[in-house]
């Protein structure tokens, strides 16, 4: 246990997760990589304060264990980020049961275990943040995304219905609308995606956020992105 | 076989579903009233234009059997209103996993099927209305309702993208917000709730409308209610 | 004065406007067509029952006057439809202050004025719809259009802060989001626009709609139009 | 000329305005505080930084007249904040012509003059950030608010439209819901309203962000404020 600030990153890997993983890192968080594999992003500049745990955020038994393990390894968490999710263009007719419930489960059903671990954990504290990622397809269900657009509306209803219960508590719930495909080249050329690591900053401005003035819901794009 | 139009409620019971199935019936087309009992309104003028299915909306099947055995009795539907879902108000760590993945199951899953399954069988034709049913929970989180506006709001994202999908080849799909409680004696009385014949009048509009002035959302609520 | 119901179309004129005080008077009400020459549409076959006046919406005391002789000579509006704006489109550079002002003006502030008249003689009787007339620019501020938005986006927060105090009194104010562009010949052509016929029979349907189940916003749009 | 950024905060003032000043400042920034009177606000640490014009941002002349003279003495602007508006609460028969379209002009037609000044100033150059302060009545017209409404949907229509035309050409446009009463002693309470050196950190950091992941729309509110 130390007094360093406890981040959970739920969806490390490539893109957005890992560099959640290390602008946590670099602001001397103690950083719970989570992904099914369980291997830590990449970043020996930060080895001593990240770390890879394996967890499936879809089933509860794991969703809790991994709660307890970081918990007792690193300390209470201050900052949970979800960032999981699928991405499936169908018709509606070509849409199968099983794609339609595993988009949900995945990008939707995850969000609510790891989202309630994480106010059960931070609830007796009163404080902490928790961030969940959208997308466009959080606030418009277009032609052929039923798949996307379900399960992130169900998202978004979570994030909010969370904030309305939580904040009076003390913990800050907040939905990140990302509108744009996310490019690890972002930055260097116009006319690209986002960078993850300005996305990164984002999420870490919001931890940052006095309660006095606390953001629920913004949205992220490059400069010529169209919306 | 006839040449009535042919509707199917899912979800036929007291309040709204049977103020449905009863409008359709006065309007002259017979009505497949859908419920896992598969027991049919009491509404004997209609006698003839009413049958009762039994289906369990949120198993493949059975929806799929339902779909071809009205079809084969009635004929291909010209019109599908899906309302059915639970309502229940718990704070986010009082939510059981299976109670959030029931009331997905039953609000949002059910509503895919049976509107894929519409689908289906009104895109050959190039015509067919397709309505879902929702509620204030579908654009607000409020706090202790995630499990009711998760559910609500994917089945409103369900409903833009089948809308914008389905529009231009003929088919009208609409979402309507009911907002506030329905109440059988909403007429009768100031300060009352929202009365089923009068929602039931507004859906039997929508499948009214002509083409060139379709709506996709309207919202629904007593003079008195606060938004 | 007869006991006919009285309806005051504001823009009335050709499209809309037209179909609008035709639509009222087919209903069997006493119409009051106004508009800057007063010259009321050709109706012959309603010849007794529509009427024109003359009147700037955009000068209060025009309004007043309008609405006083209105009600002398027919009776108290238990109707009113705003149906006027502007339709601008210019880069922000080239948006002269007057261009900016004069479309609010007319699009905006003549809402207001007759939408209070319309409160003002409608609020004793605790009865009375009145009907706003928005666009896709009502909820969007596309590029190009702030001249176009700025009024429309006004016109909503109007028409919402007016439902929200007089629904309780008994008066049903509605706002309706017109999304793609009106054309006479709408009805007889796939890929074409909204036919005005379709969209009065949409405002008359909202008037006619009980105070248990009113509607405060409807889109409208062509089968085809993307949104 | 310096090599200083430049930011211009029209309505600067008591609470927010003030706060916007001195983060700037406090930033590195030349800042222009403008106000009717031109009075800086009291900031003895940033003498060197801060400049108060008089300014009517209200009348083209005199936006025209303030932004050649800040260009003049401070160099282009990298930012500009528009934090003017009214507070008027009345029912709909009692908003006067007059209240009407001040509260437009102040609120709204104010902010377009320096939003299309500030466009204007930083559009050769590619680069700039543009920021209007919103309000819960931005998004919603509450009843007894439609003069507050009126003009905060308005502005926010212009900031829609402004961040579509302008965010391709590189300039950031956003813009700000602030969801609760500003609150000197905010920090310092539970319950207390929205600390305005909060609000302006969330300002600084808007414009920080870079260009590949921009933000539009945020909101901010109080960890205990309903929504």
């Amino acid at each position: 246990m130390t007094e360093r600030e406890v981040a959970i990153v739920v969806g490390a890997g490539p893109g957005l997760g890992n560099a959640l993983v290390r602008r946590f890192a670099e602001a001397g968080m103690s950083v719970a990589a989570i992904s099914r594999k369980g291997s830590a992003p990449e970043a020996p500049e930060y080895r001593d304060l990240v770390h890879g745990y394996a967890c499936d955020a879809t089933i509860g038994d794991q969703v809790t264990a991994m709660f307890a393990q970081v918990t007792k390894d690193l300390g209470h968490p201050n900052l949970m980020a979800f960032n999981v999710g699928t991405w499936d263009r169908a018709g509606i007719l070509d849409i199968s049961d099983k794609l339609f419930e595993e988009a949900w489960r995945t990008g939707c059903f995850g969000g609510f275990l790891v989202g309630r671990a994480a106010a059960a954990s931070m609830f007796p504290l009163g404080r902490g943040t928790i961030i969940f990622t959208g997308a466009t397809g959080s606030i418009r269900g277009g032609a052929g995304f039923a798949a996307f657009a379900v399960p992130k509306f169900g998202l978004r209803a979570l994030a909010q219905s969370m904030a309305r219960e939580l904040g009076p508590k003390g913990l800050h719930v907040a939905h990140v609308i990302i509108d744009g495909m996310i490019d690890e080249d972002g930055e260097a050329q116009s006319g690209g995606g986002l960078a993850p690591t300005a996305i990164a900053e984002a999420y870490y401005q919001l931890h940052r956020q006095q309660r006095s003035a606390w953001t629920h819901e913004l949205d992220l794009r490059p400069a010529g992105e169209k919306f």
